[in-house]
């Protein structure tokens, strides 16, 4: 957790609602409520996507730490209820009386968090770990990320991201492509992405500890996004096979300043950002859920059978990006708040 | 900083020694100095290695928390001397009055923390950058990490990593070609490799709040180490040109056991352990110091220089990875003490 | 924020609602709704209570992490809404068009938090630090501490508290009397109230680290709770006056096994629980609203005057026993799951 | 652990040293070591010190972090060696072939960690837990405490302390008349201390959430220190009789500038620093040890028996309100950088 901006966040996939609580901001930021929206939106968004995400776009409301548009200092929480809820009340109720079988599994899916996670917390229904473990919980940390970015905004600091590859297409048209063919054939594609952030100022995080460099919190917070199996920071995917003399960034001066000409350290050096855009690159694997389904084994007669089936999207690679600039914007606005202090903005 | 397995280290690179002190051990657990002592040799070797890996090996001193061979329960205390500190005493002194220059340099390094660390902390010579930015605190983390291996032991966890690529070579007689070209021309390499550890159980880490899934926090754990760029888990380098029906690992039941015959998630599914090997891949830079020196600025006269030049490995990818299995040792202890409750080792 | 047990709280006095998120649960345990509001209504109980406490009484809602009466392992959402919020969501809206001067006010009120966190977060309308600041807060902290005690029972854990001294007097009888006398006087008054846990177990907490120790934690836990002004464990507030003879607890041999016959320690030696009852002994201030209200200054006009008056509690003596026995819960739960760690209960 | 100013010690008793590691500090803090020395002296004065406090005075000597007497933003080392070692150096061996019942003991000693150490951490000999839990790892904190009072006086705020009571005595003539009869009767004596901290900044600490508040992680610092059973705020030990008129704190005008004439408060209020002077009291209780032993049980045997007697502090009152300096000047010592964050100080 965070030293000053932290957060914990909540909710099942068709539980009643996502919900967050964020703690640290100062006061006197102003939450755009339609910005919050809109980056809902765009994580719903993306060619590829299917069932759920064309239902209705996710809304957040605001139910504590601002007041009259802006922040009071207090802790901000943030809900996004779940439209579809009462299709789902009595299958997600928290009473016992409510108790039932519709809609469990119990076949593991591979891929997904099924297996270890009805180990370790004692599931027989499968549903139990699903309702977490989906990646539905990105809806309010994309929110959260809002309410980082709105901060960093403050500090000009700008963020966007493309998608470098999906599947093997490496340009839009291939992209779709990719999609389109691996629809049809009940499979799934995963991709890779970039996400910038500019005019972010020098210094954030440290060398001087492990756990206070900026690439390794920039690390795990991409990493642990559902999905994603790899992380670099500017051109480390490359790093090996690039000889120092081509690898490292030059120094310069232009009008009395520090510039360089290439960036492939992604903006930091020495786990601090030195000035440069802080480029990180992820890599999404292929949707665990497929049409065509893989072999596994259920977990009450041990047999071996096919996996269960719940979503239908072939490709959720934009979605992804998003959902990484939110969680960087969180570490980011961390670091903010560590570097210059303050309670408040005027 | 971990939950259970908690350190803090500390040390300059030619300061009196490198401290870490851990707290959060069960009493018990027998402490090997010789292991430990072992670890830093592993450290200290590999082709490409030069300079300061010569002199002599690094040992470790205990000097609070075992009696008689075991842990006691209360923080252990681990110090690296600086077997070099003699010739570098009035350099680190701690006193004003042993203000010198000598060894002071003001010509940014590419690469290193030397850019951003001055403007962070203030400082005119960059040595005060460098002593703690170096590489050199890795040997204390390493010595942590050989006493976190300890206690995976005791749960029959074993831990192995390789090289699997240096420049553009992918096995060891190509590596020590391209290693001896690079170090010719004055150049120097970065690689890849990987880490694996055996025998872990089912569920360390969790799917239920980002921060605490498995995969983040080792991803935090290496790309924090000193000019690591990537890291990927299982396959996830190939994530994106890889299908669903073809990265999932399916799920079978042999002798009424669940087994899997492919392992591309890397034993992590969910953010949890799923029983298979944990694979951990990352991509190191090739080192920032070159003999052919790259251009930069003097932070004093802000006029176009050389870089400063202070080592001469060529090439440190297999004490890297000595460094990565440590770190990664270090996040499973916690996972494992976080599982299994014990204050003690009978 | 603790190990295993953590959780954030939000909402404002006159909000939408207080909301608490718990992370790190076990799965199976019962949830029992009906249990979290019976204490959810003894914290509104109390002779001397006045004003809100009697319009109606809290309840609270789960909305994650719970399924048919048993948690799942994920992080567990609790809501208390304000059942008048009817009346105040456009005073305490998050829109910048609803701004209004309605119920804000501008002189400090001395023993409450408006002088400082006016200048902390730099608020012109006081109603912006009281809204978060007012002891309102702890309703959805005394609910994150029923779910606590839900978990200390499992371990045969068991809890009561009994108010010592209101005012100057130390029986039921005085009590009355007191809160009569300071009624019609226009005076409040605070407390004396001891905490009391049976059953829990020898060694939670620990003397190896300073921030480990047990009664630390409590102290923290307590101290912090609105007007809370002095923490004592055991007999800690005679400990001055009684010399070692007489305090320390010696120990004796029954049927074989350690017993006891004093417990001037209160259950902690050592920053461990030594197996006796833990008790713990507060003092709580009188509530800083005066119906004679005291000499202030108005921050705007930087004029004497006299304090803004908003509840009419007299005493909150009991409600303050019943936040102080949650908070101890909380702590303890968290010193049970780091001991005997387990993902579930059956 | 603390946000900004984080640390671990190690250390026992008789071991080799004590050790501090300390993360988070600024570049460019002078770090004068006679004045760590001279803090480290006062620990060890006081009319009722006895044995170990009479050989000699202890020194810290730093190992890292800092370079002609100035911070460089690395943690800094502190180390305290034990001037007595070579008579405890086998006794307190790491190695296993020195192992040897000399200096150990198996019979609990009341009011120590003893028993609840040894269930805890399975230990036979108790002086494996004598060893952490001793008072004598409070030297190390004082020394991180001079650390944090050096960077407490950048920003002008300065410490004292003093003693309330001791036994039944008030005054200083009291006192020695209290710790005399107690000595010759064999017996101990603990008491009661007051500590000042003047010039603090208003608004450290927070109400928004109650692990954020001052008074609570005060309280946490104060009552962990071995032999605290009671810590108070301001009046607040008499906040039960005192009513609300005469307890709280009015505020007035004088010279533009708001004042208060009465300081029941503490100078905290909400959780935060109100611009008054910051008094903690606190209570000691008497020392554990007596020379008239105290009634226990033999560990091995589970026979009644005598309390193993080890040192011969009569009061250690004023050591204790030394070391209650250090760890509230640890607390401040973070929220200053919390609330002013700077990487250095030029």
């Amino acid at each position: 957790m965070y030293e000053k901006f932290r957060f914990l966040t909540s909710g099942e996939s068709h539980g009643k609602c996502l919900t967050a609580i964020i703690d640290g901001l100062p006061s006197g930021l102003e939450i755009d409520t339609n910005y919050i929206n809109s980056e809902l939106q765009r994580r719903q968004q993306g060619y590829g996507r299917g069932g759920r995400m064309q239902i209705e776009f996710d809304t957040a409301e605001i139910s504590s730490g601002v007041r009259f548009g802006k922040t009071i200092g207090s802790p901000v929480t943030l809900v996004i209820y779940n439209k579809d809820y009462e299709n789902w009340n009595k299958i997600m109720s928290t009473k016992p009386e409510d108790m039932t079988e519709e809609k469990s599994f119990t076949a593991y899916r591979p891929g997904h968090a099924d297996y270890a996670g009805s180990i370790k917390y004692n599931h027989k229904d499968l549903r139990n770990v699903l309702e977490r473990s989906s990646a539905r919980k990105t809806a309010i940390e994309v929110a959260v990320g809002a309410v980082a970015k709105l901060l960093l905004k403050k500090y000009n600091i700008e963020c966007s991201s493309k998608i470098l590859q999906i599947g093997n297409g490496k340009n839009e048209i291939e992209f779709h492509q990719e999609i389109d063919k691996a629809k049809e054939a009940g499979d799934t594609l995963g991709g890779k992405f970039e996400v910038t952030f500019k005019n972010l100022p020098v210094g954030l995080g440290s060398y001087v500890h492990w756990d206070r460099c900026l690439d390794g919190r920039i690390a795990q917070a991409v990493m642990s996004i559902p999905a994603i199996k790899s992380v670099s920071i500017g051109d480390g995917e490359h790093a090996a096979e690039i000889t120092g003399k081509n690898f490292h960034d030059e120094i310069f001066i232009e009008n009395g300043k520090v510039v360089r000409k290439t960036n492939h350290a992604g903006g930091i050096e020495g786990g601090m950002t030195n000035g440069e855009d802080l480029t990180v690159r992820a890599i999404m694997k292929p949707i665990p859920t497929l049409k065509t389904p893989l072999n596994t084994v259920d977990s009450c007669t041990m047999e071996e059978t096919e996996a269960h089936f719940e979503r239908s999207d072939t490709c959720a690679v934009e979605a992804c990006s998003v959902v990484a600039e939110s969680r960087i914007a969180c570490v980011l606005a961390n670091e903010i708040l560590m570097k210059f202090p303050t309670d408040y903005f005027e």
